[in-house]
């Protein structure tokens, strides 16, 4: 088989892709590990920066995305159970739209179809070859046969454990990282959500999130050791704490019902540089994961596949080589801005196991500062909007 | 003696406490330990905040400063020798002044004089008693003779090692500390500033700053450890690290000399809660120690006289007592917000022993940012020049 670029994962960045570079004629096949069930399966964030909104109007793929989600125009931060809002519209005249990834990535799935895009699911042992030849390749196996990619660029859209990022020779990567000393408990409910916006909160027995993805269906999240046992935690048990660490207004109000997920996530921040090697250009996850707090890791991918894509059709369509050449510096510029927003507000807002009392009234400082300036609350909210491209 | 405000300390802040009192028809008597020549001879900083000049107004000590402080409406951060304004006019409409902290006591002096205030100067042994009271007095001894003054109220101004800070009761008070790994090596010269503008840079080798006393008497600082022998630095050492550190074009134009000063100093961030016992008010040092990073000692110190001045007019002189009741709360929110002013600047500008790659990036990143972002020069620069009383 022979394409334009192969794209490996088939997650929302690999499909997004793909979608934005067929519009422009170029040819793409995606190779995605698992089914196609089991991508739609999983549970992800979903707060889209108007920029991921934008790309998806671009991708033609806007429409249930304007029909069914919901716009926020601001969001609550907390300090020990007293919340105040970041009003993202007054400070800056934008706004984000609260659709589950899971959404998102159904919506491509039915376009990428719709224009008869090529998706291997279930493709196994995928392995780029040749990568800085002017002759790249993929390989893997479907069904027991092993199969070839011919391309000119291969993209690995492929996450954190995917097999792209490990194509780069250990002499040019370099990894940074930071592991946080703690989890995030989530639990799905089919419950109305507490409220309209997005609640972070701080508090000295933890951080807690309350989020949502329409208006019956709730997602909350407490922070916890992450190698708490699950069983620890019944539907009670959470309800009580996330009660505790919450606005005192929003806990009068909360609705509880079952859980209809239940799971500890680990938090961290990682990113590699570079993210191009030869013809491989690495996207989303496969080059940096940020922790939640702040909803960015679908944004930042998009983000990626925004400088990618243009630079794809600027080589392959009019032979300009300058947004290939730049990706790599272009796409981390921004990385690292959103990286250091994740880390700041996951640094701000949760309760460290080495906390002094000195970091603790720097973090009450910090949030009493930002509901009394402008500037602060300007600052957070471009940032959570989505700085420009 | 009998006396309305007994103020321990003769440093700038029990001055300019004194002079405002007395301006309101209040008596006061200051002790301090020390000579006023070694008073004045003491070196530091001199960045006034636009309210720590409106105070010097009001205090009637404005004029010199008028004429021979210097304006400066913007300073430089320097990221690995690239620099970038910070405009404080342009951004928020306001400014600093340039005016060396000896000279802001000295116009305190001459008009403590020209009013007849009375301080005890070289007073030793200086003892607080009965501040639980409502007649606490303060003892000490000068020329090997025991003197008493009945008060009103005693004022702490006498810096991080006074006697008054100890008057509290260790199961009232509580501290909150961050030792710095690193020590500022400082210089004064008598050559001209290398720009008529602060520089604080950030590179690789360590934090440098450009400050200056007048356009003929500059002051440097390098970051170093804290226990470096001052014998390892040669003014030659000195200024060719200070030279690889600041920005390639200030480089250039350095000009050299011989030190008149060199001093090791450490950085620590200390606040001690709360800054009122019974009739005890803390002011300035004696309550929380900012490192030097961003200028905020002295202004702090200024800070804690405005509330502490306007709570003691209202209660000598209008019976008000609510001043009085909240000026460890009042004083304190704004300590907060300058100590984590000062620990953000700090954090984001030197070279840690323990650091990560990750944190670097986050440093460059937080550089990049502030460079980018209206917002974030602008929260920085309302801190800079002083938040609101």
């Amino acid at each position: 088989m022979r394409t334009q670029v192969c794209i490996i994962g088939g997650g929302p960045s690999g499909l997004l892709l793909s979608q934005l570079l067929h519009r422009q004629g170029i040819e793409t096949v995606v190779l995605e590990r698992q089914s196609r069930d089991y991508v739609l399966g999983r549970i992800r964030a979903g707060v889209l920066e108007w920029g991921s909104v934008a790309m998806m109007e671009e991708a033609g793929v806007g429409a249930r995305m304007h029909r069914e989600g919901f716009v926020h125009t601001g969001t609550y931060l907390s300090a020990q159970n007293r919340g105040f809002r970041i009003d993202f519209d007054g400070l800056i005249g934008k706004k984000v739209m609260v659709y589950g990834q899971t959404e998102v990535t159904r919506d491509l799935y039915a376009a990428r179809d719709a224009m008869d895009g090529v998706i291997v699911h279930e493709a196994s042992g995928v392995q780029p070859h040749d990568l800085d030849s002017d002759a790249p390749y993929v390989t893997y196996t479907k069904d027991g046969t092993e199969h070839r990619v011919d391309c000119d660029y291969v993209v690995g859209c492929d996450g954190f454990h995917g097999v792209s990022r490990k194509c780069i020779p250990a002499s040019v990567l370099r990894t940074f990282e930071r592991v946080y000393p703690f989890g995030w408990l989530g639990v799905l409910s089919e419950t109305p959500p507490v409220d309209d916006e997005l609640i972070y909160a701080n508090h000295e027995r933890g951080f807690a999130l309350c989020s949502m993805r329409n208006e019956r269906l709730s997602r909350y999240y407490i922070q916890a050791p992450v190698d708490d046992p699950l069983e620890k935690w019944t539907d009670d048990a959470f309800w009580d704490e996330l009660r505790r660490r919450i606005p005192a207004e929003a806990a009068e109000r909360l609705v509880t019902g079952p859980s209809i997920e239940k799971s500890i996530a680990p938090l961290r921040s990682f990113v590699a540089e570079p993210m191009r090697w030869g013809r491989l250009f690495l996207v989303g996850d496969a080059a940096h994961i940020v922790p939640p707090t702040g909803a960015k890791g679908l944004n930042l991918a998009f983000s990626d596949v925004h400088y990618l894509h243009k630079a794809l059709v600027a080589q392959l369509n009019d032979n300009e080589t300058e947004g290939i050449e730049r990706y790599s510096e272009t796409a981390l510029a921004r990385v690292w801005k959103a990286t250091r927003f994740s880390w700041w507000m996951t640094t701000m807002l949760h309760r460290f196991p080495d906390q002094s009392g000195f970091d603790q009234r720097i973090q009450e400082t910090e949030l009493a500062y930002l509901e009394s300036s402008v500037a602060a609350r300007t600052a957070l909210a471009e940032n959570y909007v989505g700085l420009p491209f």
